[in-house]
């Protein structure tokens, strides 16, 4: 197994990336090659003790920057190193590419290196998400902003089997995010899927859901299009950071305040580890003949280290073949009925 | 003045809203007709001294339920206080129609019965929405699921009307909700919208906005679609009431848990008044031909008393003559060039 890690993403520099390198691939004994100027690289792991780990170097001169467009990106650095790691997979030189890099530049050049498993119509970004019981995952939270039905019914396909096979959820139930529970609430997109995703089978879909039942922890899998997705994690992101800066200063305006900030740190601390999402790797784009994982930029070494090892969860559970073929199978008689002239589109 | 209120609706029972219309009455000197069962309504008007106050009784025998379909509601129970006094303002005897009932109920009624301003082509529902810094507005948040960009740009018009006269904010900044503040960035009806808006005369667009800038008060008028509006707030209530839920539970989960929980109580308190849009009103559903103000079912009798001074307040201002202004000036020049079907569909 050789997983290709994109050295150079991050908002931390090379030396957090380099450092979860090389503690997975002491902990995991896989191959992980450094994909980055190879001179920064070397100076990286004189700091470590590598003796007997893989860390092959890979050298790409360029780099995508955060402020870079993405798709221009893609096409402009061909040698940097997202591109370079992502063609990696292409040529079957590694089975997953990992970054913690620009989220934009990590799907373009995902989807326009790494290649789609035949039938996807479009890849989905899926994350994980905090919930008062524990974790969901939710897609597409940003790789479509528009979307149809079918779309729906493939994140949905693809949100089970990641559920299942790497967050170790038996028969996961899936939801539509919607603005009601009941069916034919939603709009055009997510009217139309709810018949859809009743007709699939092989998912345990239970209908719509409401934003108050996932964050209670009520669902596995929330499928909906990328902007709504985006703005839905968005949301509940900003929502909980605010809250516990009102919550703080509420704590330490009071007559005991010192008391109030004690605990409110001591709170905050454990808030914080309840909500903390390093440990499942950040976001993985689903439907491409390979693993891409998307790190959150801020991660640090110990979440690079857990990127790497939903990549090699998702190659050896074969996550890529598991949704070839369950698409496969359910493309004919479903999806066939839905639209054939985007099917025949991709199957061309 | 004369405004019609839905006395049935509403989660705790006529009592409140009666005791709400008595509050009324008496602070703004104005008529408020008591839509609902006569027998009903006079013996909670027994309950107050009710000397000197306007508040004549309109019988109504049926009723609208929360459980009832909205659509369905409004056809199949033409005598329901909702039907009876969203009428009134369309004959002209009330000047708005305030209710804490079934919202889709009442968006159905006010729709259907009181009549849109000519040249509007969807009416919006808006609502306060608490931010670190006050309150915003933010509309559609769920009378219309699908939009245009056309529809947008009438939302950002009547937001920013509503957010002058009935929010007192001068020059209100309108923004775009979007997964990314850069112009492109959004889904196919907000990257359509941008251009629309930052043509429009007579709104301060700034363009679009992310959910951490709306929770940090970074804006006045946030303009979406109803089912990204609704999500939204509901993902933001929904995460704001868990976290509150989680700091307490880790407050008092400390070694110091019961002072944990005497601070948290405190705090707690603090927070919910800062949050608390009951001066607010509730939602007004902005674009029909008189005010339709759609306040919380769990409103109590003062937050029913604001509703009906945001509806006071809106005929003071002439709201919707505002309104029918701004929109046949801003239709010729602008909106004539998007779509002159849906224009020409509504004019007729």
């Amino acid at each position: 197994m050789n997983i290709a890690l994109d050295v150079m993403g991050g908002d931390h520099g090379p030396g957090e990336i380099i450092a979860g390198a090389v503690e997975a691939a002491r902990a995991y004994k896989i191959t992980i090659s450094l994909v980055g100027k190879p001179d920064l690289i070397q100076a990286e792991l004189l700091k470590h003790n590598t003796a007997g780990l893989k860390l092959p170097v890979v050298a790409a001169t360029q780099v995508i920057e955060m402020e870079d467009k993405p798709a221009n990106a893609v096409r402009a650095k061909p040698d940097s190193s997202m591109v370079v790691a992502s063609k990696m997979v292409h040529n079957h030189e590694a089975q997953a590419f990992v970054t913690a890099g620009n989220t934009g530049g990590a799907l373009a050049a995902g989807i326009f290196q790494v290649g789609r498993i035949p039938g996807i119509l479009r890849p989905a970004l899926i994350s994980p998400f905090p919930t008062h019981r524990g974790f969901c995952v939710i897609l597409d939270i940003g790789a479509n902003a528009d979307v149809r039905p079918e779309h729906l019914q493939q994140f949905a396909i693809m949100g089970s089997i990641y559920a299942k096979h790497v967050m170790g959820v038996n028969n996961p139930t899936v939801r539509i995010l919607s603005n009601g529970e009941e069916e034919g609430k939603g709009n055009q997109t997510v009217i139309g899927a709810y018949n859809v995703l009743a007709a699939t089978p092989g998912i345990n879909f239970k209908g719509n859901v409401e934003s108050k039942e996932i964050v209670e922890g009520g669902v596995d899998v929330v499928v909906t299009d990328g902007f709504t997705g985006n703005i839905f994690i968005k949301t509940a992101e900003a929502t909980a950071k605010l809250m516990q800066r009102v919550m703080v200063e509420e704590l330490t305006a009071g007559p005991i305040s010192s008391m109030g900030a004690f605990l409110a740190q001591a709170a905050l601390r454990r808030v914080r580890a309840r909500m903390d999402d390093s440990q499942y790797g950040g976001a993985v784009l689903l439907g491409l003949n390979g693993m891409v994982v998307v790190a959150h930029g801020r991660s640090r070494a110990n979440a690079i280290c857990h990127a790497i090892r939903v990549a090699k969860q998702g190659i050896e559970q074969n996550l890529v073949g598991k949704i070839g073929e369950v698409v496969k199978s359910a493309s004919s008689p479903v999806m066939g009925q839905i639209d054939d002239s985007a099917l025949s589109t991709v199957a061309t």
